[in-house]
């Protein structure tokens, strides 16, 4: 017996996009993105809206990476997508998360999440919906099988 | 230590998309969709090119769902991602999958997969994605909590 739920945005499982970008000084920040997907071969769409300092910081630094949360960082994940970078300037040190610079794109890699899709910004399309095209993955050993 | 991996289309979980629509004499064909995501505030994505069937099948019929394939139905989900429903007339038969109708758009919905999104096409937009949307989310008792 199915139920109907009416207009839900569900297709689970749904991972949890943590978005990052540089802004003009080279300060990380990030956000949470709970839609998007793989949009082309070796592309990624997010859905993040004009108003955010990260879609800012996209727009400047034309690159940004896509981290994957894991349930040991669900306080992290949630905390940068409770919070502004527009109105907390020390964002990524309250969430407790730490960067280093891809070594392919210029954009932050968040340590604490164990993976991470490197990206150059390709365009906003025309439903204002961000695109990059995805350069690197990077992956901590400690999600990696011995294959 | 990280490990980079080069450009590859790796977002994961990803949810296996199997993707359904009326041919215009009103029978049911489905695909296997890897790419796909929510799109939008009731919106959905999936890149499926034009070669398919189920392309041509939802350009005629303006509606499809995205069912999500469950562990229990592996070989169904692969098999109708292998083959084609232009080179196999009883695809839906020898997948072993049965439809019935959507209450709210005129595409099928597949019996055998435990939830499914029902749209209507807004549009394959400029970059030829397939944009859908929501209509419905329609999840069999069997998935659901009792809360």
């Amino acid at each position: 017996m199915r139920k109907n739920f009416g207009a839900k945005t569900w297709a689970y499982p749904m991972p949890v996009f943590i978005v990052a970008a540089y802004d003009k000084n080279g300060e990380a920040c990030c956000m949470n993105a709970a839609w998007g997907g793989i949009y082309e071969e070796n592309q990624i769409m997010v859905c993040i809206s004009q108003g955010h300092k990260t879609t800012k910081n996209i727009l400047e630094s034309k690159a940004f990476s896509v981290s994957i949360a894991d349930a040991k960082h669900i306080v992290e994940a949630d905390y940068v997508g409770v919070v502004s970078g527009n109105s907390e300037p020390d964002k990524m040190k309250k969430a407790g998360l730490t960067t280093v610079k891809s070594e392919f794109v210029n954009a932050p890699v968040i340590n604490e999440f164990p993976m991470a899709i490197e990206c150059k910004l390709l365009k906003f399309n025309e439903d204002g919906i961000c695109i990059g095209e995805i350069v690197n993955v990077s992956a901590d050993e400690s999600v990696l099988g011995a294959d």
